[in-house]
Formats: C-alpha cells, structure tokens, sequence
C-alpha cells in the first residue's frame, strides 16, 4: 500500500542522491567505511556543513562535538523539535546506517523551508558524534555528551594509537573542556529515522515500523580457567578442558534464550559473539576460554532472570568440567528506554494518513535516540532493509522506504508544531 | 625401587648438568624458546657440536639439517646404532622436550667410550632438525628428511617472514638440493628417551614407560558458514548463528570422546583445541566458525569410528542450526607407529635388570621415532615428568628419572650389539 512518491511532502529523489553521494565518502578499499574521528569522516562533515548551508540552515558544532544545522522557528520560546542520527560507521558498513536519519532530517528541514512554512519551533539537524564504538570503545559520544552521560573517566579512553577521547573530540572541533554547553533543555521533541537492521518489517510487508522501545542491552563476560595439557598425552577423564565448558555454556545459552524469546514478554536475544580461547593451539586442552554475552530485552527483569539462569548454569558447567568460572564481569546493564507515547501516536498517524502501513516494534538496536530521551521526548521510524543485512556492504533499503519514512517524520513535525488540539482534528477528519 | 645413582653405568650429574647448560640458552624473557631456525637454535647447536666433539664423536650435518656425532664400530657391516631426538622447542617450552633425549644419548655415547667397551655397530647421537611445528608448520622435519618423507612441496612452505623452508634448512646448514644423502639404509636400531608429557607414570609410582606405539595423529579442519546478523534486532528463531553450531560440535565430542576413551581399545583422546569465530564481536552473531580437532589413537580404527560420528554428527548440527557446514577437511591422519618388539624386551630386559619399575604404554605424543621408525626398528623410552606438565616453563624431570632412563638405553645398546643370543642369556640368568 505504498503510496505513489510524487505526492510526498518531501523529495525522495532528492533525499536518495544525497545518500548515495554521502556514502561514497569511503575506504576506497573497505567500503563503507567513515569510521568516527578519521579524516574521512571529517570529510563527509564537510560535505554535510555545505549540504546544511545550502539548505539554508545556520551550522555549528557544540562542544560534545555534533555537528547541528538549524532554523528559527516564529516563537522563541516554544523550544526545539531535534531530528537525526549520525554519519560515522563501523568498519565494512554499510550506506544506511546512520546516514539515512541524518539526510532524512536534512530533507524535511530543506521541503518545510521551500514550502514557505514557518514553524513556531525551531528545527534542527543533528550529525551526533560516534555513534558506533569508537576506536575508543566508546559509543553514542555526541548523544552521551548532550545527555550529560559522558562521564570525565570516559574522556580518558584511549584509542590503537594512543589519543585520548577528550582530545579527539577536541581535534573534530568540540570543546570537552566546555561540555556542559552541549546539555540541552530546549529539545520538545526528537525524531529519528533509522533502517530497521533486522527483518521483521521485509517478511511481514511492512511500511513503517515506529519503535515502541529501544532494549536495554547487558553485557556479561564469562571467563573459565583449566590447565593447558598436551592434547596428546592427557586422558580424557583428566582434562580440565576450559574450551568444552565455554562449548556447552553457549550451547546452554542458545537454547534458553530460543524459549525465552516465544515466552510473549518482548523482544529478547542473547548472543555469544566473542569466544576465546588460550593457547588456541591444536595440539593443547585449551586452559582458558572466554565468552562476552551480548543480552538484549524490551523487559529488562527478563534480561535479569536469564542473567541469573546463565549464573547458575555455568557455575555448574565449571564444576563439573575441573575448571574454575574465574570471571563473572557484568560489562554493562542498560535499562531499554521507552519511546515518547504521544510522538509514536503523532508518527503512526502520519504515517497512516501518507497511506503506509506500520507496525509498532521494539528496537533491538542501540540508538542515538536512547540518550536523547533523557532529556527529551524522543521517538523512532524504521524502515524497511533488505534481507535483515546491516553493518556490511550489502546493507540496502529502497528510495521508496527511505522517502515514505522521511514524509511521516516531516508530517509528524508539523503535526507536533501545530499543538496536539491539531493532532486530535485530523485523527476525527 | 629407584637403584643408587652411584651404581649406574652412566654419569647422571654430567647429564643433568649438560641439560641445565644447554636449556639456558634459550630467549631471556621467554624461558624456554629456542625455536628451530632461530639463531638461539644455531647457539644450542654449537654448544652440542663442542660437546659431541670432546666425547671423541665425528660430527656432520647432514642433507637433512640433522647434527650427527659418530662413534665408529669395530665390524663395518653391523650397521648404526642410533639414538637421539632433538634440540628446538615450542614458544615458552619446557628444559626436558627434547633435550633430555639428545643428552641422554650423548651421556650414553661418552660412558660407553669411557669404559673401553668396542661395539661391533657404530653408534650415533642426532639431534633431528625441527621437531615441533616450526614457523613453516610443519614438524618433524629432520627426521622426515631421513625417512624420505620430506615431500618436495613442503619445502616450498613458508614461515612468518616469507623465507621458504628448503632455505632454511640449507642456511641452518643442510643441503635440499641433495635431500636423498639424508636417507638412511645402515640403522640397526634406533632407541629415544623422550619426558612422558603425561601424568600416568608418576600417578603410578613407576621408574620408566616403555613406549607400545606412537599413537596416530588424525587433524580435521570443520568450518561452519552461517549468516553475521546484528545480534540485536534478529529473533532467535531466525538466526544462522555458526557459533552455536561449533559449540554444540565441541560439547558433542567431549562426550563421545570420553565414552570412546573408555572402550578398552587403548589409548584415545580428542581436542577441539582450536577455535575461531568471525566476526568475533559482541553485538554480531558469529557468522563463521572454524574448529581444528586433534584425534589420536594407538588404534586408527577407533580413531576413524570417531571422525564418522563426528562427520555425521556436525552434519546433523549444521541442518539443525540453519548454517552450512561448508568444510570438512581432513589435515593429516598419520597412522599409529608401533614400536619394534625386540627392541622392546631389550629395554624393559635392562630397566629391570638395573632395578627400576617399568610399564608398558603408548605415546600419545608424536615424536621423531615415528619417522625413524619407517626405515629401522625402533623404541622409546619415558621418563616421569612433574604433573605431566609439558610444553610449558614449569616442565619438569628429576634427575634420578633421567639418569635412570639414560642407563637404561646404555645397557640395551650394550646388549643389542652383543645379539639376541646374549639378549636372550642374560633373560635366563
């Protein structure tokens, strides 16, 4: 039911060639590649200032170092309706993520300027800084910055080659030594326009998919210890094999999480994507394993019940395998973040009345959007991508997916400008 | 039941000191490293040069690498005793594996000389070239050169700086363009003292293992393909996650294994000792896996029995977990080498007749005499090593255990030259 392009409010050729220009601003040899603090990512910086400049907006950068395109709105006190996402990737990504949300933002911002409109609040562009993981470590740096959540032992990290974060912040031209001038009490309302990363919206035909939560996201890293034996030489029933107890942990862990996931209380996956083993050799027990679990839930007393299953079991994996679980580190225990009720309703509305169909979903992705609702009432569109593919080359959505969520976030702003009594008049028209 | 060192017809503290001479040559911050090829390993090797030839040996190297002291016999056509093993090391070895087996043979050589005794055979000491897997991954590689095992190909094999391995070989003092003068027709037997790298003999308080079989060394290769989605947005019910199928691979064979070890068909071990996921990061589920399992039996039907179950088995897992099991290659599937009867009897004969315990078992570690012993009878002797600990700094040997092994091989060459008649007196007696 998709509607036809032409009758848009906002440019989706337009907005497409933008992407594709953008993204080619990449590691010739690695596309795509604009990995945060390099000097590609300084270039296609550049690109997006002349892009906002043409726009007509005023740039800077604030001292957590996003670059910001804006336009005054009529009244000053009325605040301001944020939009975006960011323009660094991970190494070997793709040309979507985050571009889609910035250059989405920048064509609602362009077709309310050349529709003569003017908006009582003002309305900005926001490139956030890092939102990957950083050389650093570190990710969302320029949305932790502007939620205050980028503590000073952060600006202490130091990247492959030694710099620290404070000072490569600095070098792309924020101010750490000012970064409470990045808190902001202005923002009404954040929209942020992502590709899906997944492939519900693909399988179920679906237009627009308007985020519901963000997950809270654990990380655990298990750690077992056993004795490096000669492969060769060591019986079998003497082994203290730190490998097969890391082996059946996954394994365990696949399982349960497979049940947790149909038990109807959201979304919820549970990863081991780091295994490690030492001395990793083919003719050595292997003495030492390591595992990170990626945990992610819209319920986060379902993260914690598995959390605490997965305790429980490897302690008694190592017991009966001759090894020592030698670590428990929780790394990190996000809470999810829930989207803003009445800018969902405000989306979906729109949405539905641009004609595309939409489907309330969680986020099983970390966003931009998860610290800006710290400070703000924030709100999610997904659009649809191919086969689920992201962070690789072949990640892709289409013009179309691109533009119909474009128009619903740029009706959604006017709606939200216009007041609520607004909202309520076309929901009964 | 361990006899007076006193009267033992080898010197056990010449021994013991030549060994801890020679294992200090090793890197200084990485005890003990004295990797084949290195210019460590040509330091070790000068110093045994310097030794052989004040025992009174001709030293040679041969086409093969292989450093040879010779004590010629008194009957030019009862061939060559032979005695040794070799002299290089892993990363972080230990101070026994090898050396205790080129210095015991060495010890063997210089009390026989000292004694006045003329043997009908030639006897030689050799430090085989390269026993552990050098940088060009390939191990023993000295010993292959006398068997006529070193296949052409291998030679064209490359270490971390690109130098091939024929290079090698020549610079460190062989002659590959000549490879066949490595061959050896006139070896009448071949004895090795070898640290057991197990726990069995000090578990049973016994003095000596004296070697049935080096076990047969199989190496499968397995690689799973699955697909790297973002380990926070794609359900579980929809994942191709590999590394869960290498998990459940690696829980599987522990248990088999396990159960196969314990069928009474002698000696059995398996090892997923190495595995490697991609992309290896938290927040991706593993796209690919790859597992090197190491399987060694002294019965290769066992050994074959379990790689069918283990083919079947991952088979089974990959259709069960949506991913391909896109490889299974086989490395190397070395037979079980038995070690030669007579030779057997002639040592267990003479460690009794010294008065030290003995027991009959297999290796389950490779070792030059499996190369050797493709063109002259040949055995083994272990010796006990602390906590079976090999391969690592803490390796460990008492000398009583050395000097114990050592007089053992003196008096079975003593009575191997003096025939199967005396062999079969001195049983009688």
């Amino acid at each position: 039911m998709m509607k036809a392009q032409s009758n848009l409010p906002v440019d989706g050729a337009r907005l497409w060639a933008d992407l594709m220009a953008l993204a080619e601003i990449t590691e010739p040899g690695k596309p795509y590649t604009r990995r945060s603090f390099s000097a590609l990512f300084l270039e296609g910086r550049a690109w997006l200032t002349r892009r906002f400049e043409e726009a007509g907006l005023t740039v800077r950068l604030d001292a957590g170092g996003n670059l910001i395109g804006r336009l005054e709105g009529s009244d000053p006190s009325a605040g301001t309706i944020m939009m975006g996402s960011h323009s660094d990737t991970v190494p070997s990504g793709g040309r979507f993520d985050g571009i889609a949300g910035v250059l989405t933002a920048l064509e609602a911002l362009r077709s309310l300027r050349e529709s003569g409109k003017v908006l009582k609040h003002a309305v900005e562009v926001v490139d956030f800084l890092a939102e990957e993981p950083s050389e650093h470590g570190l990710s969302c740096i320029g949305s932790r910055a502007m939620a205050g959540a980028l503590a000073p032992e952060m600006l202490d990290y130091r990247d492959g080659v030694g710099e620290r974060l404070g000072d490569a912040i600095d070098r792309v031209g924020g101010k750490v030594a000012n970064l409470e001038q990045a808190l902001r009490q202005d923002v009404a309302a954040f929209f942020e326009l992502h590709i899906e990363q997944g492939i519900v919206l693909e399988s179920r035909g679906i237009d627009l998919g308007i985020v519901t939560a963000i997950v809270g996201i654990a990380r655990v890293e298990i750690r077992f210890e056993g004795r490096a034996d000669h492969a060769g030489t060591t019986p079998m029933d003497l082994r203290r094999d730190a490998g097969a107890a890391a082996a059946r942990t996954i394994a365990f862990a696949a399982d349960r999480a497979k049940e947790l996931a149909a038990a109807g209380r959201g979304h919820f996956v549970a990863t081991a994507g780091v295994v490690e083993l030492a001395p990793n050799a083919s003719n050595v027990v292997p003495g030492q394993a390591r595992i990170v679990f990626d945990i992610r839930g819209e319920d986060q007393a379902l993260v914690h019940e598995f959390m605490a299953e997965l305790d429980e079991a490897t302690a008694a994996i190592a017991e009966a395998g001759g090894v020592a679980r030698n670590a428990w580190n929780i790394l990190s225990d996000a809470k999810p973040t829930a989207c803003d009720p009445r800018l969902r309703e405000l989306l979906t509305q729109s949405a539905r009345d641009l004609g595309f169909s939409t489907l309330s979903m969680a986020s099983g992705a970390g966003h931009d959007a998860a610290f800006v609702a710290r400070f703000a009432p924030s709100a999610m569109v997904f659009v649809p991508c191919r086969d689920g593919r992201s962070h690789a080359p072949e990640e892709w959505a289409e013009p179309d997916a691109i533009a119909a969520g474009a128009a619903a976030i740029y009706e959604a702003v006017l709606r939200f400008d216009a007041g609520a009594e607004q909202t309520q008049r076309d929901r009964e028209n």
